[in-house]
């Protein structure tokens, strides 16, 4: 069989593998594998039983000119598959939310033609030489931008992730696993690099009146999506987002203007940013009461719990991605924290039995989608795997047991278990609850 | 007039503004302001003659739901015209180039669908089931890949740049300023994020045959693009890049694996990698021999001149772009250097007499594209602004004239020489020579 990564054994040239040190059970291997530069020798790949003449064959597409260049480039059409999965609420198409397609992406920039979506009223067209944005309340004096005078602000740029606080609850509170997709268990997060004005700037120049504790966000779509924030993440971090990912912010991710909340929860982001009014008190919308509030055991709800907390999953092995037989294996997936960096990434081969330490993609960003790898030989035998994500606050992912004893199954929002795939013996990968 | 950012004055709270130091000549201010956090007062945005009630008037797009979520999202219509500027050799459309609109893009990320290109027989149309990577000559055992065995392999990624080494000499050779954008003069660059697996564990694998010291790369392409790269870039950080900004590669930037050379010029990094050589010496390929060499004066030809040197250019204002009337503008460039992370970038408002440093936007990156800024307050008079950048191995971007001096003007690549940009007293922005 042609292919590579396969066997265990000493390499082509007859040297010893490096670097294949087992360091927990069922065959997971030392994370140096990818930290180190050309020291792998890691198995074979061959010219079987094709000849030398066999592989230097022209292809056909060798043999015509190829297309011309273009304008604005597309995705091969043998990627056109790869798409979000939309799901909306009864009789609506536009409430509701697209999921990113994680088993498909490495890295950790989502390409913004995949970041996910979620909508209260559909995706506004929005003339962004109509655009307008109110900033007023308890400031000294209102102000009103186009955008023209909005990008004369200065800007910065940072690379970050948005999740949905709805996220992974489909799977992690139901009392049996929901076959998926990891996007689709999962896919309501991405990240992107994100450019704009910082709101504090905005707010500054405004000035803030002595009572002023938070603010509301308006967005121009038709639900005038309102959400409270405190003004110390105004003025701490908050961006007015008008790029992503090096271009204009796309429709559906606010366009022409959002407002950027690192680490909250991606509701409060409010894009298509058409007022931000400063206020005394949280101003109680929908948003912050009907929704978005954890219901305890008790009865009793939570209220504005802001920050997504450190979390963790495998996109590679996982549910549709089929292993083709024993062999070396690359684990690979993603790690994030609202609270900061990811400080460590721990994977299980063998249902959490043992840990090890996974390789962090550097660089390791502040509340950005960090991608972890682990090296696997998969010894053929059913196997459950797992991560376990750890961040520079010292918060760890916690198993999914533990957060239904502490805040049981009736609460949607900030579900951030551990997620375990398992791996049959015919190679299939399915979602299961450990 | 309402819009901010305008005016040398008190701000509304009547706090002095703060942060706004002269550093240089004509209005350059302290890099500062984009460094710290909420600490601005610049000037004011007002309501100005428009009321309260004006203000909060719904805008059409907030009285009827909006469009439904989809698979995969586009740009915003409004945003449609931002195009590359392709240009092919008389009589093809697939022999030639297109440059990303630089002017029009901020941040690091340059998004793949306005990635440039560069081909010499167009873009193949490649089937990845169908597609081989053969690794063979000068090694212990020849190694062939399909897709899914390389796949296999463990991935790293990395944001870096890759520019075209004729990139810029379109006006910085001519005798007399070239007029057209920063992307129409520039755009041979771009910075993505890369992934894909290390080349130095394949030819580990292998086995080097100690005689062994450069491979040829070829692509698939109607052309077979061949070039023959030092065995030790090969064993350094060479990777064989299957996913760019998170997704698999776009065709134009060489679906379904293309080498990627951190740092060397484009060429290099060849795309639709179909095999890979192990040579005791160079292959003198075309490409390195009737082109990609640099003419010198006394009509000797330098060769293997690889890595881009340092360079920087700013975006904004620039060409097309028109400043609005006296005040304070934001500058923003790019800056980048094969050899490392970029140091340093300095700004001159008053054609090189006076120069200021400007603030780096986080994380700088090894050879990747960095972003800076820098807030100027313009008065109104014509001024000619620039940058220049300086790298971490001490390397500083030359004048033009430096350049001309040392190399003449018939070498055609790696021209790195500093940009000025007249902005004229209309606020009309062109390219000249200093």
């Amino acid at each position: 069989m042609q292919g590579a990564f396969m066997a265990n054994r000493k390499s082509a040239s007859g040297r010893k593998p490096r670097n294949l040190e087992q360091v927990a059970g069922n065959g997971l291997l030392h994370r140096r594998l990818f930290l180190t530069r050309g020291a792998a020798a890691l198995g074979a790949g061959s010219l079987g039983l094709l000849t030398a003449a066999r592989a230097q064959e022209l292809p056909p597409w060798m043999r015509i000119p190829g297309a011309p260049m273009t304008g604005h480039g597309r995705r091969a059409r043998y990627e056109e598959h790869i798409q979000r999965l939309t799901t909306s609420a009864p009789g609506t198409d536009g409430s509701g939310g697209s999921r990113t397609p994680l088993e498909a992406l490495e890295g950790m920039i989502t390409p913004s033609g995949l970041h996910f979506e979620r909508h209260h009223s559909g995706v506004p067209d929005i003339d962004p030489d109509a655009h307008r944005l109110l900033i007023h309340g308890l400031v000294d004096q209102a102000l009103f931008f186009d955008m023209d005078a909005l990008s004369r602000y200065p800007m910065v740029s940072r690379i970050q992730f948005i999740e949905c606080s709805g996220n992974s609850r489909l799977t992690g509170l139901a009392p049996e696993p929901v076959s998926g997709t990891c996007g689709e268990l999962h896919g309501l997060v991405s990240c992107s690099e994100w450019t704009g004005v910082p709101l504090s700037i905005l707010l500054d120049e405004a000035g803030l009146d002595p009572s002023a504790h938070w603010i509301l966000a308006e967005g121009a779509d038709a639900a005038a999506m309102t959400r409270s924030v405190p003004l110390a993440k105004a003025m701490d971090d908050a961006l007015l987002a008008i790029y992503q990912n090096g271009e204009r912010l796309r429709p559906e991710n606010g366009y022409p203007v959002r407002l950027f909340l690192p680490g909250y929860e991606g509701n409060m982001s409010v894009k298509w940013l058409r007022r931000i009014k400063v206020t005394a008190a949280p101003m109680m919308t929908r948003e912050e009461t009907s929704k978005y509030t954890d219901l305890l055991p008790d009865g009793r709800s939570l209220m504005f719990t802001f920050p997504m907390d450190v979390k963790s999953v495998i996109t590679s092995p996982s549910p549709g991605l089929e292993l083709a037989g024993p062999g070396l294996y690359q684990i690979s997936g993603m790690a994030w924290s609202g609270l900061g960096r990811v400080a460590r990434v721990e994977v299980s081969a063998d249902g959490g039995t043992s840990w090890a330490e996974a390789a962090l993609t550097e660089p390791v960003l502040d509340k950005a989608v960090t991608r972890f790898r682990m090296a696997w030989r998969w010894n053929g035998a059913p196997a459950v795997i797992m991560s376990r994500a750890v961040d520079e606050t010292g918060a760890v992912q916690p198993a999914r047991d533990a957060i239904i004893a502490a805040k049981g199954v009736n609460f949607a929002y900030h579900y951030n278990g551990i997620q375990a795939w398992r791996v049959g013996a015919d190679g299939q990968v399915v979602n299961i609850h450990v």
